[in-house]
């Protein structure tokens, strides 16, 4: 549909149509007669009854193909306006076939792996008719407490604008000169905006204060990332942020994201959150809500009653109003034309029901799903290179996750158990059943803590069996075996959203198990399953390996099998700092200096930036993962030494394989700009590759700096670059700097 | 002298005598012959050998008068302007007479008591030589993780003004007519400027990043509060405040102090934070740290080389920065004249040293110290009314704080332990020996964590009885007693500057003795010294009683004793958040309501904002303490209901003391403000009264609520009130609210 007659359907709608436009419900809200829906649905949200369902511009969650055409159809049929519905999902890593959680994903460095993983995600999306996914989240996260780390791209900026790009790539597709969204893709929704992933003590939709320095340096580069690639809607977040609740920021949707980021897809609210501005004491009741949400540019109001029963009433007789409403749905519409549902209300759908030419669960997701995941694992400890596992080892697996098939995150609302490869399955396709022995060994949680798990709490109800048996049972196996590989973790509803919590150790039955394990001097290989980095200190002395494979996906079981035999040689750096303890919260790599850094060579000098009763360096640092190779770089050129404006500063590194094992090593750059107007990190990550070598290659990689890389906010807020000196640091985490040199950057109009 | 000589004096001098004016040194650069000087102090400090000490503006913490009239008299000599020098000190909270620690002194909600005992350390300065302190500090802190906490007032801003408020009128004196400091009375130097409390992640000089709006709703009205109260200095800050260090920070110290907040004073740096400049990568070398610094508006330079290096070089030729180093100058020049240095430059040293009329640890000064701490000794905990003990019960004291004298804190560098009375010498002022065995039972720390504490690692070095022993005498002398006092806590080497930690349990070999005593059965009074809110959780449930003492000055043991037997009645009330565990923090009462609050009615509903691994609420609350009795509240008119501009809420309310103990009570008073355009807090404190009443008796306490109580920092950072509902809570802690209410704020020019 041409733009003019988009906009002639516009016009042509009513003020009770053109609402409709911004209203998302449930698929509930269209099945059976008039009377329950009124009754039933419409009571429930405190809709009016007066309120015509066939007015709604969008549904929420329906992934069922029959079902959608059956809806779509019956709408069209039923409406006046005869625009179609748009069916949108949280699908958000993997539909049926589920990748590994986000910030495993972002382990991986391999961003074509993401892109490709994302697009696998939305090919099943659009198979079952789904139009939009609310997928990338890029909110940066420094705070493990916050459950929805396992979402999250980690703690970097670059890593989440890497992130966000491939993720919008994969669902969108790479057709960036039209605005249309190419057929077989779907539309993407970048979230949450603005800052979610900073919640006050990392407690779930608290409020979020930050300096505007800290929230465009480091939060808002990831959406934008997103927007620049396409994304068709952004979502608003639940948090304040400096006392204003993000759903009715107006200077934080129209200011920055519609005029500075150029964004002029639909904004949608998160799940309920215009009616949230009531809860938050910024909106004194529903008609405020409506009229602070429009105000702030959100468009389409998702799961609650506000927009359709107050909307009408805020924008009665103010111009002001009725122009913000017809631009709000005039972007609703713009997204249906992109997505093509005026020419095809179905996209395709009938045909592809028709033909069942279903590519879900195909061979070839599975494969890039397994691929992933062996890339995401990360590779903590291996003492005395007890990885990888010869055949001819026997193997005690055990631990709640040795047989668990629930691994899949707590975001997969597709994702079925049944599909999924659990641990020991991926052991057996390595070895036989003569040098494995499974067991349970000790409870995931323990029995008082059981709250809040969903449908898994019944699954633990059914888990009778006495834990001094499961010990026993444990110990006995131990003693027969030549390696313990002990698989535990917190379970998935201790995670994702609502799942924050103010102890990250293992759960304590587990704890239990590894303790009384160590005791009979057995090699442990410990796995960890978890959707964030957990307090690993005490047990990482108790272990000899320590392989995190977060929650990896529908092929997790055979991914870390792959890696426990040495098929595939790990290759996952951390994307999140892991604490040395809770105490350290929030703890992360690119840190300011201090006046009084915490120097190596000042010992524990009292008046230093630091803890008086704590290793302060983390645990595992950002950018850290091991390899069953060991890499050697060294430095071939670096020119020039003094940059100039529209010049770049070119490395060439070489990197040796030096080792006995093919593998992936990811070379990391970080620039510390060593002084400038307002104080810069100790180092940020820069640009980064990621190479295969075999045993004994080398290879030569090259950097560029430009001055894109070397600016920053100043304090007028300001993006630039400053004159001066530049710290680079080559290394295969930020705490492993392997080269580093500096170089001067000299724009044209300054002089020495 | 009038402000013309002033002038004149100040154009008098040359360029190098009146950088001279900004530098303030130690004793030692005046002892000795030039030679020594030279190649000992200035050397070490890096100062050019061409630097005339006799150009020297202040001198750091000598507090020996006799040196201080030798040095005074030398300098008056050998310079040649002949402008006194300032002597400048850390006097924090007490001089030799020493006061409970300044968190310990906010729970006592006594500002005329505060205000007392920071007369009392100003006089016993002012004896000795000072002229000006370096307190009060005001730092709000929500992190008990930060070891300043000792220092700090807490975490509410109303305590915080009043703490700034109370200690500059006891240091300078209530003579508000006149600029002149009164003779007898002292400067004060209110810090650190601005938001040092504020560290990521609670560790010490780490940088801040805050919202401009809870920078200016939280953080500034407590320096505010001092510079109204007519504090002579402020001292900058060693945190970075989002990028930007205090220190070198224009807009802070510029727009903010000195414009908006209209201090005129000296803005002297913090111990070398000129320096610092370039560590935290903002200053690239002494000479750009120098001019920073002055821009910035720093009078005086602490300790370091930078002015008066590079000052010279850096003012040369530009008529701007001499201007700025003219008003500099000028500001000391003042300073000195508003303290009569320039009519007696000894202020009638000489005379008390001839007299020998010192008024230091006099009985008054004692009185006041033992008056303070019993105030702020804090009640957690009293089950079964154990407390107060009869003089008949025996007592087996025990712990490593049973005996010990080193409890003044951190800050006290002219506090001595043999000044000090400690809890045994405490207790035995109200039982004899026949009823108290004392032991120590454990040591204070573990051997492997006895670093950077100072002389007292030497102390506990001579601690060679081995660990059982102490277990051992101390379970007999417990089974031959009817109730453990059981006196425990942090060295005080593990709080204070320096001092963050990540565990803020008790020390292991401590919590060992509590556990061990727990099994025997016996009645456990549990007394905590501390600097910051420890966590208490797993140690309240085994004892009977808890006594927060803080570190309770010079008079501790006594104020100790004196609740313990009754004799005195606890009143004190937390200034700070108890949280229940280290995965909570930060946890203050005032936090927004957020979009999904985690209701009781919820239960534990997961999409709230909520932990779902612990308790949400703190273990207590700020606000919180008990008494030996108990008091009813009852309200007894409102009015009006409907506030208008100009206008001012007046209540009244009876408070009974029920019980059978005199005792005081503080009445605290929240506002929650239910709407606004920014989200206010759950509840603000705003006003509180303390009274004592006797047993049975019952008093009217009113309260009066303004417009100014209603004011808030809009979105644009104007200072104003909004129209609509208010909610009064009045109660005897946050969280126990016993009356509440709401009424309408509708402004003259608004209407229904």
């Amino acid at each position: 549909m041409d733009n003019k007659t988009l906009l002639d359907k516009l016009n042509s709608l009513s003020i009770e149509e053109k609402i409709g436009q911004l209203i998302q419900l449930t698929g509930d809200f269209f099945e059976g007669d008039m009377d329950t829906v009124v009754t039933g649905p419409l009571k429930k949200l405190g809709l009016s009854s007066s309120y015509n369902v066939y007015n709604t511009g969008s549904i929420l969650n329906i992934t069922n193909p029959e079902k959608i055409i059956r809806l779509q159809t019956d709408y069209l049929e039923k409406s006046v306006h005869k625009i179609p519905l748009l069916f949108m999902a949280d699908i958000i890593y993997g539909y049926r076939t589920i990748f590994p959680i986000p910030i495993a994903q972002a382990c991986s460095w391999n961003y074509e792996g993401i892109e490709h993983a994302a697009s696998v995600a939305a090919r099943e999306c659009y198979e079952e008719g789904v139009h939009v996914t609310f997928s990338p989240m890029v909110d940066i996260v420094r705070d493990p407490r916050w459950g929805r780390v396992m979402e999250s791209p980690g703690e970097d900026t670059l890593l989440a604008k890497k992130y966000a790009q491939s993720v919008v790539l994969g669902i969108q597709g790479r057709n960036l000169e039209s605005t249309a969204v190419p057929a077989n893709k779907i539309a993407a929704c970048v979230k949450h905006f603005a800052a979610y992933g900073a919640p006050v003590a990392g407690r779930e939709y608290n409020a979020v204060d930050m300096s505007e320095h800290a929230l465009r340096e480091y939060y808002l580069p990831g959406y934008q990332a997103a927007i620049e690639a396409g994304a068709k809607l952004v979502m608003t977040a639940f948090n304040t942020l400096n006392g204003i609740p993000a759903t009715g920021n107006e200077w934080l949707n129209r200011d920055v994201l519609r005029q500075e980021m150029n964004f002029d897809g639909v904004l949608i609210s998160d799940y309920a959150a215009i009616e949230e501005l009531i809860m938050h004491g910024y909106a004194e009741d529903e008609a405020s809500a409506a009229r602070l949400a429009l105000l702030a540019g959100v468009d389409v109001d998702m799961k609650t009653a506000i927009y359709a029963n107050q909307l009408k009433n805020v924008i009665s007789g103010n111009d002001h109003m009725l122009e913000l409403l017809n631009e709000a749905v005039y972007r609703v519409l713009k997204l249906k034309n992109d997505l093509g549902l005026f020419e095809d209300p179905f996209r395709g759908l009938q045909e592809i029901v028709k033909l069942s030419t279903s590519s879900i669960l195909s061979d070839e997701h599975k494969k890039a799903a397994l691929s992933l995941a062996e890339e995401s694992v990360v590779l903590l400890k291996n003492e005395n290179v007890l990885l990888p596992l010869s055949k001819d080892t026997k193997v005690a697996l055990m631990g709640p996750y040795a047989e668990e098939n629930s691994t899949l995150g707590m975001w997969a609302i597709k994702g079925e158990e049944t599909d999924t490869v659990n641990l020991k399955t991926g052991l057996l396709k390595h070895v036989d059943s003569a040098h494995l022995t499974v067991c349970r060994g000790a409870y995931m949680m323990p029995v008082h803590a059981r709250e809040n798990l969903g449908k898994y709490a019944d699954k633990l109800a059914a888990e009778t069996i006495d834990e001094e048996v499961l010990l026993q049972q444990a110990i006995q196996n131990a003693n027969e075996a030549d390696v313990i590989v002990l698989a535990l973790g917190e379970s998935i509803y201790q995670s994702g959203e609502g799942g924050s919590r103010t102890n990250l150790t293992l759960p304590e039955p587990q704890l239990k198990l590894l303790h009384e394990l160590s005791l009979l001097g057995k090699k442990i290989v410990l796995i960890v399953y978890s959707g964030r980095p957990l307090i690993l200190t005490d047990v990482a002395e108790k272990v000899d390996a320590i392989v995190q494979a977060w929650y990896p996906g529908t092929m997790g079981g055979e991914a870390l099998a792959n890696v426990l035999y040495g098929e595939v040689n790990p290759s996952g750096k951390l994307a999140m700092t892991f604490p040395r303890s809770v105490g350290q919260i929030p703890v992360y790599y690119n840190e300011l200096n201090t006046g009084r850094p915490n120097l190596k060579e000042n010992g524990s000098y009292r008046f230093a930036s630091r803890y008086i009763d704590e290793v302060n360096e983390p645990l595992y640092p950002f950018g850290y993962g091991k390899s069953f190779t060991s890499f050697e770089y060294s430095l071939l050129a670096v020119s020039p030494k003094k940059m100039k404006t529209n010049e770049s500063v070119d490395i060439r590194i070489s990197v040796s394989n030096t080792g006995t094992y093919d593998g992936k090593e990811t070379i990391q750059l970080y620039i510390r700009d060593k002084f400038a107007s307002v104080a810069r990190p100790v180092k940020e990550l820069k640009d980064f590759k990621k190479v295969f070598l075999q045993s004994g290659e080398t290879k030569i990689v090259e950097f560029s700096i430009d001055e894109d890389m070397l600016k920053f906010h100043g304090r007028g807020m300001e993006y630039k670059s400053e004159p001066g000196e530049f710290e680079v640091y080559i290394g295969s985490s930020s705490q492993e700097i392997l080269l580093s040199f500096s170089f001067i950057f000299l724009p044209e109009d300054k002089h020495e």
